[in-house]
């Protein structure tokens, strides 16, 4: 590519006009190209056709022609021959949060590229929340530094996640406005998940919330929708009234289809999508035109294992769609739903030259992955740099906590002269209207965990104020069953304060300390000892590492986890099992189906039990 | 609807977090409803399904609730009952000139609104190009006025056409910058036409041009493409790798399929859609999902005999595409380029209530049409009220020449001292690389039309400066053979000065003139006398009258063409035939296919007479 050129990393419209009229001219032969890849077959998702013999003329990171074999007219660096393989448009994300890889970036690129993942839009309301001034900044830093995944940024809505929650960041119009404007690489507003401050004006997060609407509106931008349990019909024409473009939380075929005619893009899920999809073929479903698939959360062992995108294009090919739209499902349909149909998407001139190249159409065997024009995957290999970044203090300091926590931070005390006492208890995805009560013994004065009753103490304490504030309360079904232990995690949807839980206040505290000098992840404590600890250094939820060696030290996380009796009680999730209590990590979401939660203490819930639908508090013991 | 919410006319992104804000109120039952029309069946675009039995709840303008009969749960102010009737979207046009409908808007609308065209992305380089400063205010008018047709305005990227052109506007980057900036209602850059402007960097538009196309991208609009006659391989990929997002102009299946599969988006009209479309599903064409059909011009005369939208999706349908596709190219399809989704395309929450309801699914028969939330008309009939707009004086005096033209304006002086001479000729849609030339007899010093070479005279005179230059020279086989006769019209693509070809300069002097008087449209004249006259005095392109006011104007001019002999030569474009030369208004086209051009004196040719596609000039006779 001319040296003249941009550089062609971040999106931007100016570059857009200088990397174009460079591109038309090497379409036609004025310019040389630099390299030509000729495959045997070719997937047209436009018109959801194959061509066969075909080539891609690549010019810097982009295409600049496509067409039969030999038929360029002009001169071409480098002739890669790949007669043997089918290519299909790199695959794409409409929903997926990097944080959950737990990798930053640079390494979730290297390993979901090799999957065929090649562009994502980021719904960062993770990073967002921790640290949200640095998000943009954060989101584009791998891609500036060489990577070759696109990462199209969506700022978080729940930022913070209800108007209970504060800390990290604070995003309303004015904040929205200058993500957008100027930065075409923003793709619009990510899932909006505080439907009680979306609908009732006496919210208090109301006004923000709709600020950012405003402003999404404003930049063209698309207002990315989560309406997780909806699924009356009168909130699904509500939600998409209220100018939501897209759902990804339904889990059945008639859920979607409510949905769907109102007009939301459907993003399916994973742990949903077959079901949706043989059901709706069983109704005789045949446009899928808008319909996506994303992954929304996987963590890197997950992807290890499963795989990414391809994972899902799997599934959806196995519910018995074809090929070529369970293709279409991660390529044109997001790109044109997200308005990036100028970037990714196809095979087509001005889009990135991202190709993912098959050996195998009928199990989507992927040979090799090409991203900006060159080969970055041989095999489940990936075999491009990863760039070494130095990520800055700001990313690698985010767990603000001045000072030792001690047990006295998670005791619990009881109105005076009382031995027994009542507690509020909530227990994870207990998704109904009113807590639960138990009655709980006292001992000097402070009320006590009952294992008999299955009953243990959580805690959220406030990792961005520098002074650990805690709240914590009884919660039943969950956390260790051994005494003296803990177990404490940065990661905690959607404010990402630590939450811990365990059978003793010293355990809790321990565990909360170790997660301070590691600056996040997991900690495992138990009888005083530090079981395990996985790092998550990049703001408390991701590592600068290999996936490799995150997975080895989660696979001892899970290993010394076995060692620990779990409570267990079925709940409202089916993603809720016994074990090893990973997915505590969700229980903490503030969002659908909004309900009474546990959050940090703050200026509207001073001691953190709220319901976050009407902002009711309650005494956690009395 | 509540009176302190925005008169929802305009969209704009405050006004729609006041309107979404009470739909979803409405949805939920906590406001009352306007209106619920209930419909024997419903179609959802989203999913391409029928739903039987429904109810469409209705607030102000806009849709807030649909579903089956009897579920809403809230009041509703009047019940309306079209069991009898199906619904289907409110129509779309995603590329139509409504300024070749003769008709200002408000006008158009009582016309094409009964043929269920509710929506139009006004593809506005006429206008543009006549008043460039008012063209938004102009295309936003009627709807202020209350007229319930929504125009999403396109600024036309050929303003003017070429480089060799001047008058009327000038848009750049700062101009389109301003027009997508806080007017969401503009949603994008209207067909770049100007290819050798696009690609070639010594082209005097070059910089202009790439001007507004970045404004669009750094605004998120869509940039509209115009490939007429493009088919070579590169040159259709280097249209695409320069961001042009559609085309319109294709008439073969091939070409669509050459261009469909570079990823853009396909538009057909009328005149090429049957062939296309019966064309493609012979090869097995079956997703859909990136057509629409358009109408791009159609008199008001033509309208009434054929139908508007409604009769592109008859023609799609006889081609052999069933209804519900059909419709999806005129409501979801169009609506998903266009980024158009919150507002039309779909039956569904917080889209305009905009209704087609039929009363015959097999010949798309339409009983009634719903616009805005109300019934705008009874079979053929507009019941709804045209707004009365008195049209401020930069509309209704356009044509700037300050002096009557005489005969000596169109006289073509021959070099001295020569009894025949050399001149260069151009006829009607003349596709080829160079004009004609051919040896014309000299009297006083004049050079002499020749009507048995089939050779007349044809001028543009400029209708910007105040100063009514011409340029003029010999044109073969049309116009008058007929003496003393010359017919004239202020549309004349794409800078839409006046033409005017004719058997004698006497004639043609008096066709201006009258033009002149009446402020534009069309002006027959023979003998000395003037024989018909059509007034379009708003822009010198379009009538403040209902439709049928202007047709009689329109077949008296037929009429009197009738009595006149005009000359013919066949030609390169399949639609010029003989007769009266309606179509010389687009015989004057500056953009594609790009060769030797006839404009009015600008300082970049002269004389007029220009190579667009490199600027060349010639004289005219030597």
């Amino acid at each position: 590519m001319n040296d003249l050129l941009p550089e062609d990393l971040i999106v931007n419209a100016k570059d857009e006009v200088a990397i174009r009229k460079h591109l038309a001219l090497v379409a036609l032969g004025k310019r040389p190209a630099d390299r030509a890849v000729r495959v045997g077959r070719l997937f047209d998702s436009y018109g959801r056709k194959w061509h066969e013999d075909q080539e891609v003329v690549i010019s810097g990171r982009r295409i600049a022609w496509v067409g039969p074999t030999g038929q360029f007219p002009g001169e071409v660096g480098e002739r890669v021959d790949r007669r043997h393989l089918s290519a299909l448009p790199g695959f794409g994300e409409v929903h997926k949060h990097i944080e959950s890889s737990h990798l930053t970036p640079e390494w979730e690129a290297a390993l979901v590229l090799p999957h065929g993942c090649t562009w994502t839009c980021e719904a960062s309301h993770e990073f967002s929340n921790v640290n949200g001034s640095r998000n943009l900044e954060f989101w584009l830093t791998a891609r500036r530094a060489g990577s070759p995944a696109k990462i199209f940024p969506l700022p978080g809505s729940a930022v913070p996640p209800t108007a209970y929650e504060w800390g990290g960041g604070h995003f309303g119009y004015a904040e929205q406005t200058e993500f957008l404007r100027d930065n075409l690489t923003v793709a619009g507003l990510d899932e909006v998940m505080d439907w009680p401050a979306v609908w009732n004006p006496e919210n208090p997060s109301h006004d923000r919330l709709w600020g950012m609407i405003e402003a999404t509106f404003a930049q063209r931008g698309v207002v990315e929708g989560h309406a997780a349990g909806m699924r009356a019909i009168d909130d699904i024409n509500a939600f998409a009234g209220a100018g939501m473009a897209s759902d990804h939380e339904a889990w059945t075929p008639q859920e979607v289809a409510d949905k769907l005619r109102r007009g939301l893009f459907m993003e399916l899920r994973p742990h949903s999508l077959k079901e949706i999809i043989s059901g709706l073929i069983a109704e005789g479903q045949d446009d899928w035109s808008n319909f996506a698939l994303c992954t929304d959360d996987r963590s890197a062992s997950d992807t290890m294992k499963l795989g990414a995108t391809d994972h899902n294009v799997r599934l959806a090919m196995e519910a018995g769609l074809p090929l070529e739209i369970a293709v279409q499902l991660v390529t044109i349909n997001p790109a044109r739903h997200m308005r990036l149909t100028p970037w990714v998407g196809a095979i087509a001139p001005g889009r990135f030259a991202d190709l993912v190249l098959l050996d195998d159409e009928k199990t989507l065997g992927i040979a090799e992955v090409w991203a900006d024009g060159k080969q970055i995957s041989a095999g489940r290999t990936y075999i491009a740099e990863v760039p070494k970044i130095a990520w800055p203090i700001w990313a690698t300091s985010s767990v603000n906590i001045q000072r030792q926590l001690t047990p006295s931070d998670f005791a619990i005390a009881a109105p005076a002269g009382r031995e027994k006492v009542n507690a509020a208890l909530l227990r994870p995805f207990h998704w109904h209207d009113d807590f639960i009560t138990s009655k709980l013994s006292v001992v000097d004065g402070l009320v006590q965990r009952d294992s008999d009753q299955n009953i243990t103490k959580f805690a959220i304490v406030d990792r961005f104020s520098g002074e650990g504030r805690t709240a914590k309360m009884f919660w039943l079904g969950t956390g260790p069953k051994t005494p003296d232990t803990a177990l404490a995690c940065s990661m905690g949807h959607d404010k990402h304060n630590i939450w811990v839980v365990g059978s003793s206040d010293d355990a809790m505290a321990l565990a909360v300390n170790t997660l301070t000098e590691i600056q996040g992840g997991w900690a495992l404590v138990s009888g005083g000892k530090v079981l395990a600890t996985v790092r998550y250094e990049i703001g408390g939820l991701m590592t600068n590492r290999a996936a490799p060696e995150l997975d080895r030290e989660m696979l001892e996380l899970y290993r010394q986890g076995e060692t620990i009796e779990w409570m267990y009680e079925p709940t409202f999730s089916p993603r809720w099992w016994p074990g090893f209590p990973e997915r505590l990590a969700f229980a903490t979401l503030t969002c659908s189906p909004w309900r009474w939660v546990l959050v940090a203490p703050s200026p509207l819930a001073p001691e953190g039990f709220v319901n976050v639908s009407n902002g009711q508090t309650h005494p956690i013991v009395w």
